[in-house]
Order: structure tokens, then C-alpha cells, then sequence
């Protein structure tokens, strides 16, 4: 039972999403409270049938809450968890403040549901290419143990935001009517283009989410020294992020293999048909809930049966991030 | 010294490039004919200053042309290179039709121009993707040989002709005014989606996009048993094809003595600025006769240190296709 929900970044891509969730989710807290940055305070955001105004966010406006939802970056979830915390919330933060925080559980609920009782006030979400990979390879992994994995990533311009959607789509009609219009919120043209992920680059040569998805996806498999190496890569498609990987295995396995384990495996879909050339494609995966996978087929280049190639496209605003962290506010309050 | 220079496809994607670059190359062959699908016929193409009308191919049309450059496809291909030859020309073929035919060099310029002394009236110009793969792993595989390589790409849609330029203008534009138009050219839609490679995929699951990379960086390389996985995937990009790349060397490698050696090669270009996040882009990349390489680091995957990631951006029109055709036919003219 939920008695007061707070939902801070109400207004943003993953918030908007996470409160259409709760009436799909059939979620039913006795109060909910909506926070946004200072533009957006007194705007309305509907939750259901309900109609909530927008509040300012500060320290005392938590009291009384007994669970807190952050999608409000990390800097706002440095300053404001703790606080939250304190006036005995327990939160989910979406932003990568805590992800690597020992003390904190990083959690996918079909994975680690159970990092959740280690929790001190504070549960993290994990970034959204991390989750879509993770959801989709744990199943195999749990049969036949994942011994490196090469990932390329196509990541939707949504993942940076409302006022990315906006930019890739103002870009691409000033190119199409001849009109070039310069980026602002990316660093580099979005339309028509693409360009290396827009987080900062480390003195090692990666950049931000690829140094998240190596270092995440190690902690909620509970797996520190797993082999990974990801370059990703910001595509101009609006919604859903879509990811090519190359896996080895420490036993021999086949494309048919895969499939059948990943047929019941829960929030993964196979859009996997040859003969009618259907894969997965994020047009396709926008909006749903579960990630899609396809073109699972033998890699060759490993001589000894145990590379497979895959595809993924799932919504990072869905999967990636809002359900997610419902998945995990339901198995809290239900706890 | 070139007589008579054919051009069959010249009013195509790669037709229309080839024929820019003759004046670029100041190629000055003394006679040039064009020759074109029936719906160019009577059209007319500008070559440096000179307006040239576009022909119907027949048969006799090819008498007298001592060489022919085919982008047309590999039908049109398999009809009319074998007359061509008979007629006396030596072709310089763009599709697909006889790259893998043993007794027909497949050349990258930089790589194996010594393959071109076995021609027998026919040289293949490789896959655009495989071309600008080969030309920068070339240098390192000299030094360092590459025992595997994990490919995937971001193809642009000119690789799929002008038609398919056309579809992705006339669709983004109409999605953005809310008004879906049905693809018509790619077998999905393209605005703000991607999907795997439009080719036709075979029993073993690799679509002929990544069929032809390994199969012909294979044959180029002089490698036969050359371990390399692909995943080839087509992006909402106008113009030039980007490929991240995983490569395992077979001696330990640094991302410094990457760029050591790729700072020296032929069509190469280093494009890796982390102060700046200046790394290759297809928007800078099209148009440019050089191949942009850079993301270069080490793949701690590997924990011998044999691991390395890069990122190539190249023109598939240009390098990967009209480029490397009019190289070819500068090295056979000057023989």
C-alpha cells in the first residue's frame, strides 16, 4: 500500500511516462504529489482521470511521503534524496547519483529482486541501454554463463530529453526546407546525422554511458570482473533505443537455443522472422513494454559454437527507465 | 591514357559521383559516353564543362570503348560486362555480380593493387561498407595482424540509391506534419527508424549486407580464414555509412600506437579530439574523399591487451564506391 507518492520531475520525458504508468500499472496511492524544475510549477500533469498541479520542490515539501520517484537528473538527486530519506521516504532515483554506491541496491526486477532488502532508503535504477541488454541476456546467462559481450548502441535522441525530441525535429525541417538551424541542446547536428554518445569522454576513452553500462551491468549481475565493451551512439530516431551485440558464451550454444530460452523469458518479445524480414525496429518497440529482440543467428568468427549475434530496440522511456522503477515501487509496496 | 570511357548508371547515386570526380581527378579521357536506365535517355549530365547526353545501352553501343565503369546493378551487370569484354573493354564493375568470382580481382587500391595484373576483362569494386572497413584496418593488419573483428553499422540511405534519398526526405517531412507516408522503397519506414539491413537474408541468418563484408574483406585481405562477425543495420543518415569496430590483434596494442600508424595512411583521417568531442560524424564525413576514423581506445575486455575499439565515418558514394572505381581505373590506365 502506497500512502503518499512523490513524483520529482513530473514534467520531464521519463516522468510524464512514469505517470501514465500508474493507471496502467493500477497503481492507487492515496495521494500523489507531482515536482518539477521552476518552469513547469503550476502546470497540470494528468494521472489517470486525475488532474495534479505541479509543486516547487523543497526540503519540507517531502514530509509525509512514504515513497519518492526521481527523474530529475542527478544533480537535483545529490541534493534532494537524502533529504527524502531523512523525512523517511524510501526512493527510487532514476539518475545515476547512487547507481554505484555500495550501499545502495541497483536493481532490475527481473533479474535482482532480491538487492532489495539491502536497501538504506534509497534504490537505484539503472541506465536505460543497461537495462535493455541486461533484461535480455540475464535468461541466457542464467543457463549458459556470458563470458564477454561487444555492444554497439542506436540511441534515440528521447534518452536526452523533451528538449532533445524537440531539437531533432525543428533540426530536420529547417534541413528539409533548406533552412540549417544549429544545436543547442546536442553538441553536434542530430538531423540526419549521428555522432558518438553526448556524455563526457574519460581520460580511458570512453564515454559516460558506456562506462555505465560496463560498470552496471556488472553490479546487478553480480558479476565485477564480466567482460564487456560498448561504444555508443546517439541516432536520430525519437523514441527507443536499439542495440547490436556480439556474445560469447563459455559453452557452445545455437540461434535455436537462444530463442527457446528467451521465448518465456518475462518482458522480452522475439520479432525474429526471416522469411518475412521482421526484426526489431524502434518504430515498432515505442511505447511497449516489452524490449523486443531479433536477427539471433551463429557468429562464425568463434569457430567452437559459442558466439551468437543479436539485435535489440526497446523504449528507454518504458523498460529503460518509468516501468522499470514502477517494477520496483511495486515490489516494495507489496513487500 | 584512356581512348573511349564508358559510364553505364551514370545518372544513379554512384553514377553521378563518378562523373564529378573525372574532372577532379583530371582523369581526361578523349571520349566519354553515358549510358543510363530508359527513363534518362535524352537527359544529360554534366562531366567538368562538358554537357553529355545519356545513351540507351545495346550491345553495339559498347564498340570501341576501351573502358567501362558499371554502377547499375548486378543484373544489368551479369548482361552486359561480358559484352563489354568481348568488345574489348576492360570493366570496372560497381555491384555485386562478380566480385566473388575467382577468376576477377576485387581491389582497394591502398590494399591489393597487384591483384589488378590477373584481371581477365573484368575488376570488381568491393561493397562500399567492406571498402572503408578494409582501408583503415589495412595499415594496423599490416604491423599487427587481426585475428577477429566484430562489425556493426549505421548505413546511410544513399547506399540504396537516390530513390531511397527521395523516400527518406518526402517521409520525415510528412511525419512531421503528422501525415505517415507508406514506405515505398525500403521494405520499412526509415523517418526517425532504423532497421536491419534492407538485403535479402539468408538460412544462416546474415542478411547479404554482411555476407559480402566478411566474405570480401576475406578475399581482398588474402585472408581466407579471417574471423570477422557483422551486424549491418540502415539509419534515417542522408549520406555516408559509419561502422563501429572491435577488433583483437594477435600482439598486444595501444589506442597511441593505433594512431601512429593510421596517421600515415593513404585515405585516412584521424578524427578523435576527446578535449573537444570531436569525433567522426557522416554530416562531416560526406562529400570527403578521406575515410574519418576515431573513438580509438583500448577494449579492456581483453585483458591481454589486445583489444581496440575505433569508429570509421566514409562517403559510400565517394570512397566506397565512384572512389575507389576511378583509383582502379587510374592504375590500369597508367600501367
Amino acid at each position: 500500500m502506497i500512502e503518499h507518492l512523490a513524483i520529482v520531475g513530473a514534467t520531464g520525458a521519463v516522468g510524464r511516462e512514469f505517470c501514465s504508468l500508474i493507471e496502467e500499472r493500477n497503481l492507487k496511492p492515496r495521494r500523489i504529489s507531482l515536482f518539477a524544475s521552476t518552469g513547469s510549477i503550476g502546470t497540470s500533469v494528468a494521472v489517470g482521470t486525475e488532474k495534479i498541479s505541479v509543486e516547487k520542490l523543497t526540503p519540507y515539501a517531502l514530509d509525509g511521503v512514504d515513497y519518492a520517484v526521481f527523474s530529475a537528473g542527478a544533480d537535483r538527486s545529490r541534493e534532494f534524496t537524502p533529504i527524502a530519506v531523512q523525512a523517511g521516504a524510501v526512493v527510487i532515483d532514476n539518475s545515476s547519483a547512487w547507481r554505484m554506491d555500495d550501499s545502495v541496491p541497483l536493481v532490475i526486477p527481473e533479474i535482482n529482486p532480491n538487492d532489495l532488502a539491502d536497501h538504506a532508503g534509497i534504490i537505484a535504477n539503472p541506465n536505460c541501454s543497461t537495462i535493455l541488454l541486461g533484461l535480455v541476456l540475464w535468461p541466457l546467462h542464467q543457463v549458459n554463463p556470458i563470458r564477454r559481450m561487444v555492444v554497439s548502441t542506436y540511441q534515440a535522441v528521447s534518452g536526452a530529453g523533451t528538449e532533445a525530441v524537440a531539437e531533432l525535429r525543428t533540426q530536420t525541417a529547417g534541413l528539409l526546407a533548406g533552412n540549417p538551424i544549429a544545436p543547442r541542446v546536442f553538441p553536434h547536428p542530430i538531423a540526419f546525422n549521428l555522432f558518438s554518445h553526448d556524455s563526457p569522454v574519460g581520460s580511458d576513452g570512453l564515454n559516460a554511458e558506456e562506462t555505465k553500462m560496463i560498470a552496471e551491468t556488472r553490479k546487478i549481475f553480480h558479476e565485477p570482473g564480466l567482460a564487456i565493451t560498448a561504444t555508443c551512439v546517439r541516432v536520430p530516431v525519437v523514441r527507443a533505443h536499439s542495440e547490436s551485440v556480439n556474445l560469447t558464451f563459455h559453452q557452445p550454444i545455437t540461434p535455436q537455443e537462444v530463442r527457446d530460452l528467451l521465448s518465456s523469458a518475462p518482458g522480452v518479445k522475439i520479432v525474429d522472422d526471416v522469411d518475412r524480414g521482421r526484426f526489431p525496429m524502434p518504430a515498432e518497440a515505442a511505447g511497449c513494454n516489452d524490449v523486443l529482440v531479433g536477427r539471433i543467428r551463429q557468429d562464425t568468427s568463434q569457430p567452437d559454437g559459442c558466439g551468437i549475434d543479436l539485435f535489440i530496440c526497446g523504449d528507454q522511456l518504458r523498460k529503460g527507465a518509468s516501468l522499470n522503477a514502477i517494477q520496483i515501487l511495486e515490489l516494495l509496496a507489496n513487500a
